[in-house]
């Protein structure tokens, strides 16, 4: 294993403290417990956002912690659930006074861990409510998760939830708002060669030279097949026929079409699928009317990408382009 | 070779388009010659700023054009130069009437077909002046470059003259902003593991599983040494101490401190990377004042990371910090 780290039980730690130093104009960093808080922590009379999840896919979530998006952001160790103790006091400090939205994805141990801290923060006071993203059409149940996993379609949710928040709507509008992203938006991913955990040492699972995982998890997961390596006009297919056909699109609907690198895909692959993914959906009568391409939530070092669709209306497009400033995402 | 691609000869071509059709806000492409072209071309009286190399490094170039940094950038094939004649109508709809800076990279290919492509442009009434990155401290002279490499420090170049260009700086005023920039920025890279070219189909060099490159270059060049792989912060300690003794950094100063990836390291291990090299800076009495950590000048897949810093003033913190709205950089 070749990573550039120190002590692998370090890394989580030294990681995050960086990206506070280097992003002190947006964020602060808690270290007992470990948290990410939005630069002067909750906005008075504004709906608090907190996620959180096993680190390992950065930029998500610490990257997503500013104006319009999220107020806290928890790591856990890679992969891992963050623990109770540490989500609740995340809540607590982004509660402006008018309740919090926990985001979290849908993996059994964030799910469980979330809803112990939410009681935790409900018995002091803070007010919660808690969307479950499951966006991920490429199986049902998973080796960490009950149900469809959830992916890169979180980002959405992130940045309109925020963006509801930011323009004062109250907690059952800002959770009603999220809940709908949640209803829309779909996901497939595909890997070429797996990721290494730090604490692991050897990588997550075995792909041979000529193939690929269609449908893979965010933490390497089995997806639905393994085939011959393709092109990337057909892998872009298999990837977005699932999504359209599951959100049930239809000619003359509009979408966010968001292609997104697993982490060890270069920038130009993503535009490569994002361009064939487009076609695709214009070939449909459907209209991409926003675009997000980038390595947005990843898996450590995997090669692969995944293809997210969110089909809009005029409110959540509005929420879409109303400003960000973020470390990660930025208008 | 596993990439999500089509057929090797059409990667940069398709990538583009995909680019632009992503960014329509932003850029414009023009595809005979290949270019990607700001929004709307030139803007009247103000100087216009162009660079290009191969393609392979991306977002650099094309993810930099855009209102406060280049008006245009030219693709060539992966890591390899753009032709004389695709680079002059570059140069030609990026005059906006008051001239146009090239910055190019210094390897011999580049330096050659801007050098004709600037003869052209002149011929036919287009004031030009070039400046030439050299930033990487790593090595003297190398595969394709006599003297020192262009590498990361060349974000660095093309945001700050942007700046100068945007407020309306005239083409010496400019040219002379950056080249100070020029003078004042080093970079020194390190390599995991190799990127494959698409239509070469194997890795650039062979490392070792326990192995890896100090110094290398953006297009996998030899480096100064390999050496057992270390930890982070050695690596970090081995990549900025040769920078910061080369620009003769010392106690009191400010800089920006710019960790980069080469394009399949995690964003994780880029900010314990940049939290060591900046404990370092700090242990010798340098301020950092601005910071920039992401994989905005790869080498395709490549596995690694590289560190620039560049000695600030306060004219250039205050272009540094100017707008920038382009696909990769905003704020």
């Amino acid at each position: 294993m070749k990573k550039l780290i120190n002590d692998p039980e370090n890394v989580v730690a030294e990681s995050v403290e960086g990206f506070g130093w280097a992003h002190d104009d947006i964020v602060e960093i808690r270290t007992d417990p470990l948290f990410v808080l939005r630069k002067g922590g909750a906005v008075q009379g504004q709906v608090g956002l907190v996620s959180g999840g096993g680190a390992g896919h950065e930029p998500l979530h610490a990257g997503f912690v500013g104006e319009g998006m999220l107020t806290a952001a928890v790591p856990g160790a890679v992969f891992t659930s963050p623990t109770p103790d540490q989500i609740q006091p995340a809540l607590a400090a982004a509660d402006g006074g008018r309740g919090v939205l926990a985001i979290v994805k849908n993996y059994t141990g964030d799910v469980l861990n979330f809803e112990t801290a939410v009681e935790l923060a409900e018995d002091e006071g803070t007010s919660v409510r808690t969307v479950v993203v499951t966006d991920d059409v490429a199986v049902e149940d998973s080796l960490y998760t009950a149900g469809r996993r959830g992916v890169a379609g979180t980002l959405a949710v992130e940045k309109i939830a925020g963006a509801s928040a930011a323009r004062g709507d109250d907690l059952d509008t800002v959770t009603a708002i999220a809940e709908r992203v949640c209803s829309q938006v779909r996901s497939m991913g595909v890997a070429l060669a797996a990721p290494t955990v730090p604490h692991v040492g050897r990588p997550s699972f075995d792909l041979a030279d000529d193939e690929v995982e269609i449908g893979i998890g965010i933490h390497g997961e089995p997806g639905r097949h393994r085939i011959p390596a393709a092109s990337a006009d057909d892998i872009a297919q298999m990837l977005l026929d699932p999504v359209v056909d599951d959100l049930g699109l239809g000619s003359g609907e509009s979408v966010l079409l968001f292609v997104n690198g697993m982490g060890g895909t270069p920038q130009s692959e993503l535009y490569v699928v994002y361009r064939q993914a487009r076609r695709l959906l214009e070939g449909r009568g459907v209209t991409v009317a926003r675009s997000l391409v980038g390595s947005y939530v990843t898996s450590l070092e995997m090669q692969g990408a995944s293809v997210t669709v969110l089909r809009l209306d005029d409110e959540l497009t509005q929420l879409w382009d109303a400003p960000v400033r973020t470390a990660a995402l930025h208008w």
